[in-house]
């Protein structure tokens, strides 16, 4: 439903860059999840901007938990986080605002709303908003690691370097997770990262930027988590995947590689191992037939590069409705992929707090 | 919500390969849209097995449109169309039921459904349910149709062989949707179908299977579809797409490809071309923000290999709850992939229906 | 969404009262929910016409259960029951057809549908669907009572006659739900039932129709059950039962009735009492801040007299646009209240089960 | 949805009444809508309480529209509107925090949220809460006057005093709605609001509290709005009508009296007049299967009397779980009927803005 997500926790998002706030209400959410503040702080400090390869642009995400906490605990009705837009310069948008950015989706939101849109600094449909999800996000997380389940994302590839995959078994994996944490340019091999940074750096100095990939593992999933047909496990993830912005492409297990497989190499062998199913491989990235398996969740997000860039370009003025070029000014990431990491995690926890929910929900007419 | 999709036009579907019928209800299409069942027959014919690289067994799907359908076209009120399972074989499943089939979703059903469900040839799970999918499809493709809105797939790859993308202009486009009319494997370059097929062949006679990518395009959207963050055209239709049986992966424009680009190559300059907004190139497939900018519509989806195959396979027989071995008998396919072109292009006008309906009110369509 | 009600457990109905067959998917009930054909044939038969007082006609049900039901229980996944409309006469409505019956929804479909609505015998706005609604339910009773929690319903009113409330206390509740298992026209007084027949045959003869009040309880249904604001269990009940055709108003616990009370007659005390919370009266039927209190359910449907009546009305002709006059003919009900009883006990049942799935689904990450 | 409502208009809502802020995102509404500050406040204050007949604390309300608003019109992106906390007393519960108001969710709340709920001032469950709503709803009755549509509610009933009904012809009606605007008490009949307000002075200071009715009408709705079954307009209003605090009771057109007419009586004749087709009577509320026909929606709400009362009541401590008996203090309403009447306005309007964008389309608001 546009703006919220989720049929038993649900999700819902509003707020635009230049506005007086962004937010998001987490509802359905079980009453005594603990919310912790500290955590919120980090997980939306692991997505702002830092260092050379960021705009230099300091956006503090001061965040307010206006309702649905008590006693540092979740009520069970809805919280609504609020992160107020305190340092936005209020910027002369005049001269630009008619002009569509190529990549963005000014024109489009054009077309879409009739020039009601609030333009500045991509209105509703600028990064920024995604800090609301990280904040709602925290608290799923947070959930679910009191039940086991864990979520980490790391940078795959960027700028045309490739990190290491995950550990493709589960103790190794979890090593993996424990040193992504906190990482605020997650990678497994410290010395790919270092290439990629270069290579954004003089992707920075052409003016340009870089897009990259990420991976996603997620550990402890229970077995059975998934509906058939319109609710898959890859569905809704891919759902709520697409929804942050500059993802083009989402691959589960080995994705795309698999249309070039076998049926004998892509069939994940089952067998039993301490009074538990698990498969010898992970080609299908622990769904089979939209269906959790008990093994590591795995998936990919490929981010196209960062749309606003210094180059002059060839572009519209769409209320002139004539050609016209522009270079744009001010303060833009020459890539976002490494900040979008905690985004990804934070998207992927709310959707299966929803699964868990309406997978067990079912379960008490059955008992 | 499960096996209902859609929230202006919403589709339910239903059935088991084995039960008696399978089937799906279209509800909330606008009134007076004609119901053409030669059009339907020939779409299900389209998602029929053929010749030497399927499975020997004559499908039939005699459909019946039991409601919703009136003097030949519908009526506004929930179309159901109905395919009974006449002539499934009475095989006798006793001695293979309790083994999960590796890939398959056998286990995970298992554990969701605690040993209730209809084992029988996929249940519920089985890629026969997407003929009711492509009969209601069928509906939506002919109402879009009306209004101008096209959309066609291809086997951008199969058994690791590239057929030549789509034109990259709508003239060519059209063209090559106009070959690919009726096509029961359908590909733009021939010769390239051909030596998929003996690929095909060959990992048939080795008692294997192979996967492949469907390239998808639209065309004749309206710009200005599509909602921000939950519902962006690629939220929407990848979580419909990743319904379909065996699809691991999907990619919008050039998607995966993107990641590896600069900014300045990926954005899509625009200009005006004969009044209307155009980009020179099409590296987002046709959306921008998630709403559609009016240039087609592309994307890509990666299919796994089939998982049923004549190999012995290791797996676990799960009311034992002991590791075993697997060889299947019986008719299957080698390849699905060309079958799944029509699946594609039906889940895809049942998506475009509903965000018509959601952004222009029902009756857009029965204008 | 229009024709499909539910979160986690969702019903979608379809189906024309002259067309080929009427039916319902039932959607995300548990796995091994015995299905009990017999006692669903036993439902749909308390909803046929019988004796003097119903139409002359044999309306049979003979329903199929065509996806969703293995080894004679639930297999978890959608549950579709078909009822064929076999012997529909194939009547000529050509006379009468740009005719609206005063009370029908004839015009109102006319103003929607554009004409292209079925109009042979109310089309989908016949009562004839409720009989989808009554299978479905049935399964959903039969759920619910294996949980401890009963729904039944009786003629509280008809044609100006009362018949005595329901006990007050959950002993004589549960007689009262006894005495009317299997009642065609559910009383708790006998002779009142009597009387209210009397006058039924004697609107009859006037060739007019009368209505009435049902009332239903629920009992053992748990403390806690229901959501804040908009799904309350008041607004997700009210929700179904609006949708039975007849039904105008709808009230819980002493309903229209509490609006003259004053506070310290209307707030039902609270006691505990054997462990467990109680309230001294139930004024509230059972339920404060729209979530369960632990004690009966209690709610009133008022139903408008049957509006097909042999006498002339005034209309309109809505393809001619012109005032005329209209005589119906064939068989029609004078009273359909009795036969209402079952519809309402089923939508009742299908509302709780996805309320309970819902309320339990959510517990789950708070363990 | 919980705390979400709406399938393309939707509203979501948020708050407890001691927290930080409540308010409602309100979400699909077309753009270009004028957001009327003032008119919001007037609305607000509508509800806020006023005279002897209410509390002496004076709520303040000071809204602020934190997302959706540009230029002072609606951006068509989700609009959230944040009423503060302010000025709630920092009092001490701590003496009766474990004591259930009888009549109020403070039980339910607590079984269902296992004491994490926010108990201060009935939190998510208090009264104060429908002031986000009334914000959000000042926008969607904008909306629908701008296309003629109106919507008003009288006091049709407190304290077991009548006003008199609305005017039963279009222009009186009218004449109705201009005379009640502004109107804090709002009655037809000025004597008999007198009298009603002596009753509620007498209840109080009698330390009790009185109920009343609201009767709510709609002026301008096009005929063909509603859709069959699930989503009739009778279901979708009283879903949103029984979410409004202590409604136990809702009916449409002549709601229960029609369950004592016959159907010679009870149906609606219809004409044709200046090429418009009308009812010489509406018995059925401008409602027929479900949908508009184009006269007046008319319906009814009971609400019981105010909970809050100082008498001693009889009640459990659920934590100790034992008999008590509390006298509440404190500042509480006699009666709460006339606040309640912007509140059914405002619901009425956000479920029509809903189901118009279904039945027309997202723009048709917009024109």
């Amino acid at each position: 439903m546009k703006n919220t997500f989720g049929h038993s926790v649900a999700v819902t998002l509003f707020g635009e860059s230049h506005g007086e706030a962004i937010g998001a209400v987490l509802d359905g959410l079980a009453p005594g999840i603990p919310v912790d503040e500290a955590f919120i702080a980090a997980q939306l400090d692991l997505r702002r901007p830092f260092g050379k390869i960021s705009t230099p642009r300091q956006e503090s995400d001061p965040f307010r938990i206006v309702s649905g906490c008590f006693n540092g605990v979740t009520t069970g009705t809805p919280l609504t986080v609020l992160i107020p837009n305190g340092d936005t310069q209020s910027k002369d948008y005049s001269k630009t605002k008619d002009l569509a950015r190529p990549g963005h989706a000014d024109l489009t939101a054009q077309l879409k709303y009739h020039g009601y849109q609030d333009y500045r600094g991509g209105g509703h449909f600028s990064g920024r908003i995604t800090a609301a999800l990280v904040a709602a996000g925290a608290i799923a997380i947070g959930a679910l690691e009191r039940k086991g389940i864990r979520i980490r994302s790391h940078i795959r590839a960027c700028a045309g370097i490739a990190d290491r995959p995950f550990a493709g078994d589960e103790q190794g994996l979890l090593a993996d997770f424990a040193a992504l944490r906190g990482a605020k340019f997650p990678v497994l091999d410290e010395q790919a990262g270092e290439a990629m940074k270069a290579r954004v750096l003089e992707a920075a100095q052409a003016h340009d930027s870089v897009g990259g990939i990420l991976e996603t593992a997620v550990c402890g999933l229970p077995a059975g988590v998934g509906e058939p047909w319109f609710d898959t496990l890859e569905s809704v993830l891919s759902h709520m995947l697409f929804a942050v912005p500059a993802v083009k492409g989402v691959e589960f297990g080995d994705g795309f590689a698999l249309s070039d497989m076998r049926g004998s190499e892509a069939n994940d062998p089952y067998r039993v191992e301490n009074g538990r199913y698990v498969t010898a491989t992970n080609h299908n990235g622990g769904i089979n037939g939209g269906i959790s398996n008990g093994m590591p969740i795995l998936f990919r997000c490929a981010f196209k590069p960062t749309t606003s860039i210094f180059r002059e370009q060839d572009t519209v003025d769409f209320v002139k409705e004539e050609n016209t070029t522009l270079a744009l000014e001010g303060r833009h990431d020459p890539v976002i992929v490494h900040r979008a990491a905690v985004v990804v995690d934070s998207v992927t926890a709310l959707v299966l707090c929803d699964q868990l929910a309406l997978r067990y929900g079912t379960d008490w007419l059955a008992e």
